[in-house]
């Protein structure tokens, strides 16, 4: 019985949770909020506890000091040794990672080389990856990267319409992302429908604040809705997801945004839902506020359902049908209002909800017997996949 | 028996046919090319001749009096009183025109407002008006707009996922455009079809240099794949369609693209078939380099028949089904094989061509009696829509 960490570092926060392996038993997690601000948050739960502390946490490496002194504290491991490996979510690994990897200086050299392709996360999943490097030294280390699953995509899917050279000199394609997510439920799936992955073709819907469909052919990714980053693809919480690219001298032009930058910050972060309704980026709020008969939550509620329901068209036209489509993550996994919106609108594809089994908290089919495509929700758990990845790639 | 002209005017040229009202009988046509620069051609064809000249032609108001004198000339009309209509095509109405409008002083200021929207196109296409308005100022005047078709659109089709205050204040929105194109063979599919528009969910997918797909909905636009502008939706001929936004930045701070301009004006004419192939934006030329081996026109190939299964894919989902799927414009009504290509992928959605009637020149229904989808090329007709647009129009 060994203990596995599985660490998600981002650019001010960092999420863990131990594993005891090979029971895949979760004994403790935890985060750390507003690292490298004031008043930091240090979260551990365990064995039925909560321990909450503010304190100034400047970097990721005094995150990662305090999390070890705090899991011997408060009993949860009595010697590091217990710690046999960490695994670490890294957002962008590019052309480079093709699967899980373990993490040497070569390969550290290489995820800091992809921030470009990830800006704010690739430079604090390094910096995480560092810190346990330095301070558990014989954990085995491996980086799961958010990207691997969708290598598998065909070329017409991943290139853009653009001259070539940018892609052949500058790597701009479509990269994808919550790839551990979209290949942990597709397998789960397929355990469920009782077939198996390789004769599936399944369509995955994450949707949490982000939103990303993919399109799952025998278990491997064919296509994602995610782009050269987080920000292609649907409307989501903040973000706004792909667009007619005009949009953006327009407004540079005629609006106080002054650069291209600026208008995919405001395109990232004040967008989706937030910036259609004027209400709230969280799926819960927009619910309410429709319900209270708010016109501008009402349209951002039916163009989020519209455009998924585009990519599911769109993911049965590249898969040429399907045998299931997967609701996953924060809203697809408990807002039973948003799956029904979505499916009951495509009845023409032959998928209908029953809707006794259409409630919170049940997971696994959630269609009739009758519905020629299924549906299902599966609840992910992107942790599992990692603390599973550094167990195969322990010696 | 009167005489219509409808016309077309670009920023270089300006095209034109004369029919016979309400007989619908096209009795000239011309086109004038590289106006305004050195050795503009004049072309007319009329009653089996043709006539081209080389001469310089300054401006538009130049040319529509060239024009006016060849129709004399050559005994096409004997009085300029004959030509009691010309109809214009504009690119960009904006939300102020919802249908065909006469020109008077006041549309004619609006039209010129809206190049903001159209920068390449709505300033010639009021050039066109004016020289006409000059030049034949009984004549009834009469502006078709391409977008009008689409004005029908619901607002969760037609508004993008960023801040409100950009639509309601910037007119930021999906326009789309086609719209006559698109109308026209929606209306002649019904015909086909011997059913009602009213009654009938069809995909027009124009597919020419420029691509644009629409969910017509009982003969009404529900939503199209164009944007803000023509660059959005699928790739094209020299266009790249939409995509993750982020891209433009990365562009602008690694390759020596200076400006999101700069990167719109390299998406709109040097990025599709063209940029992918890196051997031409004719599909003509991409088909024959494909059979000859060429891997990069094969990409080219594939990626353009995936952009349009995957619309296809989607207003699917927009409609909840379809009756019909028409093919239209260059491309579409002429290359069999690109048809073929976009329907034998999606058999599972019940659409099966009949090779035996997708040959060059059969028009009409192209799917076997089994296809639950039916699939129809329909050669579309703007300048037809224009005068009888016009000819309705007139007191």
């Amino acid at each position: 019985m060994t203990k596995t960490l599985a660490v998600n570092a981002g650019s001010s926060s960092l999420k863990w949770q131990l594993y005891e392996m090979p029971e895949e038993k979760v004994i403790a997690k935890g985060i750390f909020e507003r690292i490298g601000l004031k008043d930091s948050i240090v979260t551990v739960k365990y064995n039925g506890n909560e321990d909450t502390k503010t304190l100034d946490v400047n970097d990721h490496n005094q995150a990662v000091n305090i999390l070890l002194e705090d899991l011997k504290a408060f009993g949860i491991v009595q010697d590091f040794s217990e710690i046999t490996g960490v695994g670490h979510r890294v957002v962008a690994g590019g052309e480079l990672f093709k699967e899980s990897t373990r993490v040497n200086a070569e390969v550290l050299a290489q995820i800091e080389s992809l921030s470009v392709l990830a800006p704010l996360h690739n430079p604090a999943n390094a910096a995480g990856i560092k810190a346990f490097l330095e301070l558990l030294p014989d954990a085995t280390a491996v980086a799961v990267f958010d990207t691997a699953f969708h290598t598998s995509m065909p070329e017409k899917a991943y290139r853009y319409p653009i001259p070539a050279k940018y892609y052949e000199e500058y790597n701009v394609r479509k990269y994808g992302a919550h790839g551990t997510s979209h290949m942990y439920v597709a397998g789960e799936a397929a355990k469920v429908l009782g077939k198996p992955l390789e004769e599936l073709k399944l369509i995955t819907a994450h949707i949490g604040n982000g939103v990303s469909l993919t399109a799952v052919d025998g278990g491997k990714s064919v296509d994602t809705s995610m782009g050269f980053t987080p920000l292609g693809g649907v409307m989501m919480g903040t973000r706004a997801g792909e667009m007619d690219p005009s949009v953006i001298p327009y407004l540079i032009s005629e609006t106080d945004l002054e650069s291209a930058q600026d208008v995919i910050d405001m395109m990232n972060k004040k967008s989706g839902l937030s910036g259609v309704s004027e209400v709230s980026s969280d799926m819960r709020d927009i619910q309410a506020a429709k319900e209270e008969g708010n016109e501008k939550a009402k349209l951002a509620f039916d163009m989020f359902v519209d455009r998924i329901q585009k990519y599911i068209g769109q993911y049965l036209a590249v898969l040429n049908g399907a045998d299931a489509i997967i609701f996953t993550a924060g809203v697809g996994e408990n807002a039973r209002h948003v799956r029904t919106a979505i499916i009951e609108g495509m009845s023409w594809f032959g998928m209908e909800i029953d809707q006794t089994k259409n409630v919170r908290g049940n997971f696994g089919v959630i269609s009739t017997a009758e519905s020629k495509v299924k549906v299902l929700v599966i609840p992910t758990d992107e942790e599992l996949v990692i603390a599973r990845d550094v167990e195969r790639l322990k010696d």
